[in-house]
């Protein structure tokens, strides 16, 4: 036995280790577990200890994801906030256990707002780091702590607090979105520690606890300490692991996203609800209105008839349509992801990868999400709502503008209504939105990850685009000038936001282990530190040149 | 002091009245209430005890309005079901202190299907009966001591379930709808008793406790009880206050109700809630076709397009039109009253007294009520709904038949859902349906009864329509062919079914004079009593002439 193989059996008895409720015989998984796990084939690497090592802890890792996911850290749930900051500080003893330093950075907003005109507190920002070599390079990590709302009454078919492995899939609320994957950035760290082994770069981790509630304070928070001297000044590469591969098995480096405009359109035609055989035909009703405006804006087919919506939408280019070809995306297989395939004609809106891929990435959409002052439980209620709110959201791709895009929105439900002929107060209001964000898959932050993918999982990663929105990946692009990777290491099927998440057992500790490589392989990128990229500012017009937009990469510093 | 004075005294202090809170002084109240009191002017009408006993324990009254408010008999609430046998046990209680013999009937629908699978009990349905002299008439009252949800926090300014008098009005969920008009019989009964005064008809209760939640169990239960022999069997008058006056002083008989129609329109699109960034693009939303579909019946005018519906409409007289122009109703207040003198333009759907009674009365009206299934809370979320259900109801009007209109809606559905071109799974449910209601106001139950009104209020009641539905009314005239007066005794403001729902302290000491003189006015009317009706039984032909629905009306036996 050697020297870390004694060490983590004191660590899995000093961790009061349980193991979890599983299907299958326990035996026969733990084999089929480490024979498949990724990156065990890879023992002649310069990393192979610390793969091993990482195998070796799989049950700890799990244990503490257990722990973790028990905490119901749901950013909407103002009730519990406190549970917010429960697993902030729980990630922040562990980062300290490990040797970081940890500052609790009190959010620049202070206070949430809510509805009834109260205010309750906004959690902090968890600002940790390991190391501040100044020969070294810094690569950031950004995550987020807090989840997504989750009762087991809204469908889950295990408790969704308690995480429960079902055939080799860890479920629970925020296994994947994202407290998996942010963590293990200290479990890395923690082998790293355990090995004797030097960290190759310095890391720094920005860990919010408001993400799925529109990362309020972030923004600013972001700006703030982006100045020069500042937690983030210093940074020469952003990480972040918040999104998923395009299938089930084969790893992607994501270098696209779509942005985001979301709007509410008000109707109020009294003030207060009535009965509708009372007072039906008394008044315009808001419903009514409201259910036109809606329906003006989107087709079955998707086409979007919000004018001057599609303006700044780039044409589709002949080789633009052939990179899809190559990307490997298997259609049944989503169909029966999305979950279509038992329903009315079980198709997609598209039937070929290409123009669903187009669809998903490069084409915006409108979705319309529901609304608020209607009658919406189950059976039968005879109401006229006095005041309805209609909730959508456009995703946006590059070039597109979320302010000229609320301005077209706001015209067009303007002009809608007047038609209308209403008598009623009509709103429209725009909640929050994202530019779209491009990268490019040549910058050394996209080769670095693509080798440690390679390197780990045995085959290169698609480069791929998405079609959700973090915001988070354009500010600190904004902010710093410096290049953002995604490096998603959860399955397609993870069903982040939905019932049933998970975190595949396996994924989980291939994760600790790519994670650990990349940053190797960032340590190998020659040339100078981004960070000491001394160039002017770039202009507005280099932002807009789709991976252009980092310091060091395409400048007279190039690395 | 006279003997009922000291006799009332005596059940003041034996009842433990507190006074309520009050806006003004206690003194210059009571003096002005007093003063005010309908009926007060009238002492030497042959009820001149009777009112004054009413008058003088007036407290009383409300104070047992008190606990019953308190009592949260809430149908739609499954948790609350307790209280609702809660309530209809404590006018069991009272119902047989005051002499009168109660059965709780089994409801014959036993349970309610709950949408999880499971099921609760449904209440029993109170049978009370005071007298069974079979020289006299017997009138029945229905009632319902159930109540729609409440809760501060709906926009309510005193607390639901606490009864607060302000300015003279008792605030309270249930005061007007219908726990106070619904109690009033048996203070009414009370009084004759206390003062030795023989009851002048015998009395039936047909009292249950799911009113607000669609009755489940009534049809069969009355169609069950007017078999002879049984409880309903020998009935000749029915009477119902469960309606509202067209103003706020001044009294009505309501001779007409439009009957209704609920639906739900379902769209789903597949088997989970997506993520509309991950997602948008994918698959055709089922909020996109169901809020088309929902946009296509109705307009901001009013107009309903579904093809069919106006068919069996009978078209507007010149008499007809005449006949609202004697109608005592204030287009200015009613405005104030339905809350659009603050909103948008602040105007009513019609700008004339006529059209606006007859949109209310004699026309159908959609009314959109709510969508199930999407997103309907405050703030912001980016879900795909996997399966939405738009609730929608008409209103219908006599000669209009729900089964038909049905049938219409659901073609109309179908056929705008093919347009569409979509391949999700759609569906049309019809939940339930109501004919409207036509009875005469020449019927003796309806002279009796406003004879009545013009005794204690000192005015004659306007006769009117209404918009909203009552299926008892006609559930309880097909089944046992005799007339139902409605006697409304709450004013057009007291906002049942929504928040400050109230009952005016005048109003409900009216209320118990009010009957008392209706069932002295129904012993007078001469001729056979409608229950010794032997002719033929109506056909569905004599069914469709309104008002010439009642035995012993415009028959062989007529009275």
């Amino acid at each position: 036995m050697s020297a870390f193989n004694k060490l983590s059996l004191d660590a899995v008895q000093e961790e009061g280790f349980k193991p979890l409720r599983k299907t299958f015989s326990e035996g026969g998984n733990r084999n089929n577990v480490s024979a498949a796990a990724p990156g065990s084939f890879k023992f002649k690497d310069e990393l192979a200890d610390f793969y091993k090592y990482i195998d070796y802890r799989e049950e700890i890792y799990v244990n503490r994801l257990r722990e973790a996911v028990a905490i119901k850290s749901v950013s909407a749930w103002p009730d519990h906030r406190n549970e917010v900051i429960r697993m902030l500080e729980w990630t922040k003893d562990w980062t300290e256990k490990l040797g970081g330093k940890v500052e609790l950075y009190e959010n620049p907003c202070k206070v949430q707002q809510m509805d009834d005109g109260t205010t309750i507190p906004l959690p902090p920002i968890m600002l940790g780091s390991f190391g501040d070599d100044p020969k070294k390079k810094t690569v950031c990590v950004y995550g987020h702590l807090d989840v997504q709302p989750a009762l087991l009454t809204d469908g889950w078919d295990t408790e969704p607090f308690e995480l429960t492995e079902i055939d080799g899939k860890l479920f629970g609320r925020g296994s994947t979105d994202d407290k998996g994957p942010a963590l293990s950035w200290l479990w890395m760290v923690e082998a790293f520690n355990e090995l004797k082994m030097d960290l190759p770069v310095n890391i720094k981790m920005i860990y919010e606890g408001m993400e799925e509630y529109g990362s309020e304070g972030m923004f600013e928070t972001v700006n703030e300490l982006s100045k020069p001297g500042k937690f983030l000044a210093n940074v020469d590469f952003f990480c972040i692991s918040d999104n998923y591969w395009l299938g089930r098995n084969k790893p992607c480096l994501t270098y696209g996203l779509r942005g985001m405009a979301y709007f509410e359109v008000g109707v109020e035609c009294s003030t207060k609800d009535l009965h509708s055989g009372v007072y039906g035909g008394s008044v315009h009703e808001a419903m009514t209105d409201l259910i036109k405006l809606m329906s003006t804006l989107t087709e079955t087919d998707g086409t979007i008839n919000v004018a001057g919506v599609m303006k700044d939408v780039a044409p589709v280019t002949e080789k633009e349509k052939e990179s899809y070809e190559t990307i490997d995306f298997d259609l049944a297989n989503y169909a029966e992801e999305v979950g279509v395939t038992t329903i009315g004609e079980k198709r997609l809106r598209h039937n070929t990868k290409r123009d669903l891929l187009m669809a998903r990435w490069r084409f915006p959409t409108l979705s319309l999400h529901g609304i608020e002052g209607a009658f919406s439980d189950p059976g039968a209620k005879t109401v006229i709502p006095r005041k309805v709110m209609g909730k959508f959201s456009l995703r946006l791709v590059p070039d597109q503008d979320p302010k000229q895009i609320a301005a077209c929105v706001t015209k067009h439900l303007n002009d809608e209504f007047a038609k209308l002929g209403s008598p009623n107060k009509m709103w429209v209001k725009a909640h929050h939105g994202a530019k779209a964000w491009l990268s490019s898959t040549d910058h050394p932050n996209y080769t670095a990850a693509a080798s440690a993918v390679e390197k780990v999982y045995g085959q290169k990663p698609d480069m791929t685009r998405e079609g959700g929105s973090i915001p988070i990946a354009t500010w600190l692009e904004d902010a710093t000038q410096m290049n953002v990777l995604l490096l998603p290491v959860g399955a397609c099927d993870d069903m982040a936001h939905s019932q049933n998440e998970k975190f595949d057992r396996k994924n989980m500790v291939a994760a600790i282990k790519v994670l650990g490589c990349y940053l190797h392989e960032v340590a190998k990128i020659r040339g100078p530190k981004p960070s000491d990229c001394r160039c002017e500012p770039l202009t507005m017009e280099d932002m807009m040149i789709p991976g252009a937009f980092a310091r060091g990469f395409r400048c007279k510093c190039e690395i």
